[in-house]
């Protein structure tokens, strides 16, 4: 087949004027007689890679000095391992807010360096809400208090994200970075794998305030260490630089459509437009999160007979639509509709939605 | 320019081949409707560029079935850290074998979590050597004895590596894996950064005996797990997968190229004529490690007057030949000579030493 609309949770869809880029330079970067993926991290072309990414990335999500940006390997869940290490002291006390599957992988991964307690949680509820803040039950000496920003199985997604105090919020923004403006003030600490909303997989951002950074923190080895890496400009080792090249072409492939105000936008019409289509279809399909809670990137739903999940996913992909099957947790369908999902796609998928149903009533 | 030969450390060249796939591969994987790069990491396409590299790398090394392969990301430096939290106890002794730089870098990341020893250390004669076997001082407790295979910055390589009792061997070869046959049974585990002598940059690979992966080892998050890993078949979160994708094409290249007695062959010949030709030079150029300690992969040298340097890195490039610039600990030149070097890339090389000796005298 050609190229299709790839609703795929992550790694996801890139703007193909990315990919065509790097198609074109696979061979030879610009005129160093070989490609990115085969020079030196160290050189002057690939630095200059580097800076122009940090910087293109400071603008479109207005990153005040005041914070630090890291680009990481090994994924979120990677850092999610290292918070409590680096932000937190030996047996201190970290909060967590759990609106979903990743929320408790992120309490998961931080289990075995902090005492990690639930501040929150919808998970009676099958994650299909947001805790009402009044209900939490905070630590005041906590290190920090961590959310997730969207949940990509769930497709819940918390978009006033309430400050705790004195305690610095940490939130993961994996499946929503750069979707809409941000206040990052507010936040101690966002971090984000790439593959959802920033391109490619392989490479993971992490914007902390600096004074965090300052924090003491666990005995750690230097590569796992924040500030040093912050020192070492991450590069303390050798890093994903593909990976890294590739999130800057897609970072200045935002900032040429517009910037985050123009993806909000965008991605309002796509959400609507897809919930529409599910909620105007008298029941044939179902999206079971609250209205409030619904998740502008990724939505999970089901057709009202799962006997016909089989015809609708390859049908769809009949019709060019790809990567519709809902996570293995919830079963039924997802579409992921991140920057990269132009509006094209959404209607596509709302069109073939309501073909499907007529053929198949 | 065209592409040139690169002699760069790492990132290092890759086989042109696999650079021109990727490249025709770019917009759309086989019949995917999407790049590999957009593609889940659990589905099907993806699935089996996973297991095809683990099997293509086991008839490459020789892989017992007693040992199993993880694809890890965050490079050897993060295995490095890794180490004692999963093969040691806390407070265990581990032993290190340090011939350069990166083994430094070893001791380095893994003294946070356990009592690193220094049990030969060849620092004090500049790293041009190998420590004499009966010189080390081993403890008999030690977890596991670390060796590094090849020393890229200085190098130095360690090729009949000695075994050490009960105490399992783990040996980083990072830049000389599959440069000659091995017989991995000798060692506990080996390790490598993929990004010189297999391929590309964001991915690693550790070779453990599946016993110590039984050992408990210390608190550690479940991402930093490598039995928990093992399980997860390397994917607990979402891997490197277009990195993979070109670690099993280099992989494969290889296998086409005859195997890895094939590259032993070639990488004998060009160190040959890359060592005869400074040997040869009456001293215009030098190489100052022990001849039994040569490197076959890293060849680092200097012009007897280092005020030329700078007309041998401009005239050098202009001649088609990058990347040959020394570390900055060291100075000089180097050249990476790895298995994507073809045998006509040093003749080269060797052909401008000659000439730029007769043209600067």
């Amino acid at each position: 087949m050609s190229r299709a609309y790839n609703f795929s949770p992550g790694p996801a869809a890139l703007p193909e004027p990315v990919l065509r880029q790097a198609q074109a330079e696979m061979l030879e970067y610009r005129d160093s007689g070989a490609s990115i993926v085969e020079i030196s991290h160290r050189g002057e072309a690939f630095l200059e890679v580097a800076h122009r990414t940090e910087a293109d990335l400071r603008t479109l999500l207005s990153i005040p000095d005041d914070y630090a940006v890291l680009f990481t390997a090994g994924g979120a869940t990677t850092v999610q391992a290292l918070l409590p290490l680096n932000f937190a002291n030996a047996g201190q006390t970290v909060d967590y807010v759990v609106t979903g599957h990743w929320g408790k992988t992120a309490l998961k991964q931080a289990a075995p360096s902090a005492d990690a307690r639930i501040a929150a949680s919808t998970e009676a509820g099958g994650f299909r809400s947001l805790p009402a803040r009044g209900e939490w039950t905070e630590s005041p000496d906590a290190a920090y208090l961590h959310v997730t920003a969207n949940e990509t199985i769930h497709g819940v997604e918390f978009r006033e994200i309430p400050t705790a105090g004195d305690v610095p919020v940490i939130a993961d923004f994996s499946s929503s970075i750069a979707s809409e403006p941000l206040d990052i003030t507010r936040f101690g600490a966002i971090y984000a794998g790439a593959q959802k909303n920033l391109g490619p997989v392989g490479i993971a951002v992490l914007i902390a305030r600096r004074d965090l950074l300052e924090r003491a923190g666990q005995p750690r080895a230097p590569i796992f260490d924040y500030r040093t890496q912050l020192e070492g400009e991450s590069m303390l080792n050798t890093p994903p630089t593909w990976n890294w090249y590739m999130l800057g072409l897609t970072v200045k492939w935002m900032l040429d459509e517009g910037g985050v105000a123009v993806f909000a936008e965008r991605n309002a019409r796509k959400a609507a437009l897809l919930y529409s289509a599910i909620d105007g279809s008298g029941g044939y399909y179902r999206n079971d999160v609250a209205i409030d809670a619904r998740s502008r990137m990724n939505v999970p739903f089901f057709l009202h007979d799962p006997a016909l999940d089989a015809a609708f996913l390859t049908e769809s992909k009949a019709a060019g639509l790809v990567a519709l099957k809902g996570h293995r947790v919830l079963g039924g369908m997802r579409a992921s509709i991140y920057n990269a999902m132009p509006e094209a796609g959404v209607q596509a998928l709302a069109d073939f939605m309501q073909e499907f149903q007529q053929r198949h009533g």
